[in-house]
């Protein structure tokens, strides 16, 4: 019997048919950005999540900064986001001249808490992001309440969302980034399905939609151009170059093409995990996800919750000590280096407890059975001392 | 005989080593960002060129951006850049709430007129973005002397510059986008080396380098914890996502390892060009390329200058009736719908000029002798009449 058995935090993974669309990519005599792959993925989005319009970006961070664009975001106004995610959340708004209000989880996961929402409005408040943290959704018709009575817009970051649905009251589900006026998912390497580095910016609201092509295209209306719309193209707009190579959209297509094999593989290996700790979460050792009757869940993420940072620090030692690499994840924004000074909110005690004591595992596709056991032991031997 | 070639303006190639190298990059396990490819083409060019630092960004768009955070432009600082040149050169500093101060071109060579910069210089004035129109290098000594005069950014827009030189008086030569402050590159398909969209940021000055890397990582010191050099990482500046996928990287190393053999077929084909049509050059029928004693040639761009706007309507009508495509080129940006209304500078008539005459003529490597020869014929043929 093996002892360890090596297993890193992630692994990307390739369906095989990755290098084939590049060479085709090649072979069409057009790689640069808004090619037949980025045509082939975005029309995917478009009709399998009911999204208005997709356009690919070079990264989740790039799709948000384009929604702070169209969002007319500028010098002064605020934005409401939760402290616990990842900086791009905040800095494609800060690029703007937004300052950033942030708001704490809810005690039992990370998303951000609805009901705090409302007492962080003032009359500067342009836009609230909510992030659906592992793919699991923030009460998006609380919040969707909210933007309504205030005219506010809700630019959903949906970087580890994908695949992943909101159930109303009524029992409608509908795709996580097709509730709010906007959204943003990622394809970075460790999401469920990848390019490397890569997002996509969703346009459901009209008004932004033929806007959202010229920031796309450095200002200009070349979408419009190519399509017989205009007679000859020019710079119009602001913008920034927002595209993707094509080589990126073929490698994304080919994992389109798998995303319903490779989200049973997930699942499969949540599930194991989750049936495999359930004890020591029904005992009160440490705390499992917890998904809301109104969320899904798209195996994007399985973490633990343990009871605070020294505890943290030490399964993960004794996880690397076995050759398994289980990481930390965000620290709150609000007391980074660069806001903390700008920060007079209030304590985000919820936030804190998840930097401080959240414990992401192993997950990725050609994790097996074995190793997701092994793994569980490691903790369940941790927690019996 | 074949009366037609079909020849397209621009066909990206392949060295054949692209799809190895990319399935290399996902066998690392790390295809995000900052990876192995990314280290290996930004020691090529460090080496190659000294270029102090190098950064793989996303597009050259994106690396124009960083150094525009990096020179801490803001809302009503001055940036001088030539009129003619691609969008990107002047968004990127609108987007830090720049003015561009647009400059006229030399009569016989679209690059900034150096002789015309001192007169746009105010105290608002932050930075002047040269760009290497051609891959032929501005006049960089002069350009230094100002900026060292009265203390400004230079910061070299060398996107089509990748292999080209700037020869001082005393016969130095150094590759441009080694000589200003910061430089970037683009690595788009139609540039000579590719990766369908891509850049690179050059930072040249010292007192940038480490914040270059700050920005480029989403405003996080990552790359210093990577290194070991502090051990934790987080938010502690503005920035965004600039890193391309290792995949673009492994895609672009191939091309460098090719990159003698890209520049020798593609002088080939532009010292063909110039031998046939040189008689039409020196009976003052059309202008060729003029390639100051400063400036080396790195074949990039193969243009003809006709007479006048008609006129070279007509000439790629008839290109075009022979399946050749031939395309013009930059609209001034100072005459663009979204400049005009804020431009209150001179007739920039050099510049105006170039967007209405100037004509470029396909060149890729695949291109063949009897391509040029069959497309310079149809040119000779045209000023026949």
């Amino acid at each position: 019997m093996e002892i360890t058995q090596n297993i890193p935090f992630n692994k990307p993974y390739l369906t095989g048919k990755e290098t084939n669309y590049i060479k085709d990519a090649v072979s069409t005599g057009k790689i640069s950005g808004n090619g037949k792959y980025t045509k082939l993925c975005q029309d995917y989005f478009e009709n399998k999540y009911n999204f208005k319009k997709c356009l690919l970006t070079t990264s989740c961070t790039d799709a948000l900064e384009m929604a702070a664009i169209l969002a007319e975001i500028k010098e002064g106004d605020e934005v409401i986001a939760p402290s616990f995610t990842f900086v791009s959340t905040a800095i494609a708004f800060i690029r703007q001249g937004a300052n950033i209000i942030f708001a704490d989880s809810y005690p039992n996961n990370p998303n951000i808490d609805a009901s705090k929402i409302e007492a962080l409005i003032t009359t500067k408040t342009k836009a609230i992001v909510p992030v659906h943290y592992a793919g699991i959704a923030c009460d998006m018709d609380k919040i969707m309440e909210l933007a309504n009575k205030y005219n506010l817009l809700v630019i959903e970051d949906a970087a580890q969302a994908i695949d992943s649905f909101y159930i109303s009251k009524d029992g409608t589900k509908r795709a996580l980034g097709s509730i709010g006026h906007m959204a943003a998912f990622s394809f970075h390497e460790t999401k469920n399905v990848i390019s490397g580095e890569g997002g996509m910016l969703v346009v459901n609201d009209n008004k932004f939609e033929k806007r959202s092509e010229i920031i796309w295209e450095k200002g200009t209306n070349r979408a419009e151009f190519f399509r017989g719309e205009v007679n000859k193209y020019g710079w119009v707009d602001t913008g920034s170059s927002f595209l993707p190579s094509d080589i990126i959209a073929a490698f994304l297509f080919a994992q389109l093409e798998n995303l319903e094999d490779i989200q049973a593989k997930r699942a499969q290996h949540w599930n194991y995990y989750h049936k495999l700790l359930l004890p020591l979460h029904e005992n009160g050792t440490i705390s499992l996800p917890n998904i809301n009757d109104y969320a899904s869940n798209n195996a994007h993420m399985f973490y633990i919750v343990c009871n605070n940072l020294e505890e943290r620090q030490a399964l993960i030692e004794k996880l690397k000590a076995n050759q398994v690499l289980a990481v930390f994840h965000y620290l709150s924004l609000h007391k980074s280096t660069f806001y903390q000074k700008r920060y007079y909110g209030e304590t985000l005690s919820n936030s804190d407890h998840f930097s401080d004591s959240l414990l992401r595992l192993p997950l990725f596709y050609e994790l097996t059975e074995e190793n997701v056991a092994f793994i569980t032991n490691i903790i369940i031997e941790f927690y019996k001392k």
